[in-house]
């Protein structure tokens, strides 16, 4: 070996430590990025979770614990309480068709669970950059489909699960029927559209986008439920 | 330079490079752990988001994007079914105070948040590994208490708005105010043992906690609202 190879045999081991540093840095780089990210997991319920609060969860007083949430929680049952204030103002209609009332609490957890799962889909994705800003239009609009097409499957099975084994009026199952389609599609496209919205804002969307998007489906969800029925029950020529 | 000390440079090159192999391995070991726990994002909805499924979401069509989810959106409706039977069971007494279905989908959407958050905040100690199997007692305890905490706080404020702003006659705000603290009660301690049981089950609870939480908060606050009226209405000597 003459000084001359070994020399050059140096340079490249000078370089390939050059190569895995800057391979390191980069790794170091990505492990910041979902660790973030991660911290808003099941967002369902907000609050800002950061990485002191996970560090000290454990040791700190339940009082502490709860008064942190308890601000965002308060803001949440502000929004959600537009649903009482629909109940109420439909007050005439639920009490000639209590059956309406009935599926009340099971439309607006289908309507969280149907948003829900496009949040979920979508802020992977978005962390994982197979999704960016740039795709929010066939984003929503694919989401937007899809939620059109699982409410009519559940839909069709709802309908006569209603009106079989429970016994609920004819009018009353048509409604339900015409509603999951509508509800399916409403939560969809809010679940595709407020991450995209938060991010435009400079948001977090793993804090915001799902409790958000459950007191919007659960209020638009509402009016939409008793405006079908409105139009249903005079095509059945009944009293709303 | 000799060549004795040049080959000893060699050798601490070649060190460095192994070394640096070793920091690449476990940076990209590190990397795959949060990774994999990011994809149940916002996990409300469920359903199992696999790395995959990430990687094609964009190009999929969107009746694939919905096939997938359907599935698991039935099976939650299914569970959220009955909360339609007990507002059935409970048809006489909604029929005679109207007034309790109002807060019908506040108290399930409070619900839902009240667990969410818990949920959240126990999903990141638990990836970040602040928290424990082991601590399940403590943390199940401890927001079992930060539950009755806010339910009580946020009580305190939704039962005089009800009566003052919405006009809710007496007994029904009583319902109201009793049902707030023990939702939240039962939201935060299911929101604390469903990961929990998860894990002994060999599950991942950033796909089923949060919906499966919401589900059974759902039913479970539904009749805690239904028992306390009675009680409330026996108490004002009231027909159920």
């Amino acid at each position: 070996m003459t000084g001359k190879t070994e020399s050059s045999v140096l340079g490249e081991l000078k370089e390939k430590i050059l190569e895995q540093k800057a391979e390191i840095e980069k790794l170091k780089q990505q492990l910041k990025g979902p660790a973030k990210s991660s911290g808003g997991h099941g967002g369902h319920g907000g609050g800002d979770v950061s990485e002191e609060d996970i560090a000290n969860y454990l040791d700190e007083p339940f009082y502490t614990t709860s008064l942190k949430r308890v601000g965002w929680l308060g803001i949440f049952l502000a929004s959600l309480s537009f649903t009482a204030i629909i109940m109420n103002s439909f007050e005439h209609t639920l009490e000639k068709h209590i059956e309406l009332s009935y599926f009340v609490p099971l439309l607006a957890g289908h309507g969280g669970n149907t948003g829900g799962q496009t949040i979920g889909t979508l802020l992977s994705a978005l962390s994982a950059g197979t999704v960016q800003p740039k795709h929010a239009a066939k984003v929503i609009f694919k989401e937007a489909l899809a939620g059109v097409l699982s409410g009519m499957i559940l839909g069709v099975i709802v309908g006569p699960v209603a009106y079989k084994l429970m016994g609920i009026s004819y009018h009353v199952t048509t409604v339900l029927f015409l509603t999951m389609p509508l509800l399916s599609t409403v939560a969809a496209t809010l679940g595709a559209t407020i991450p995209f919205v938060c991010i435009w804002f400079g948001l977090d969307p793993s804090v915001i986008a799902a409790p958000a998007m459950t007191s919007l489906v659960d209020v638009s969800g509402l009016l939409g439920y008793f405006v079908i029925a409105n139009q249903v029950f005079k095509l059945y020529g009944l009293e709303f």
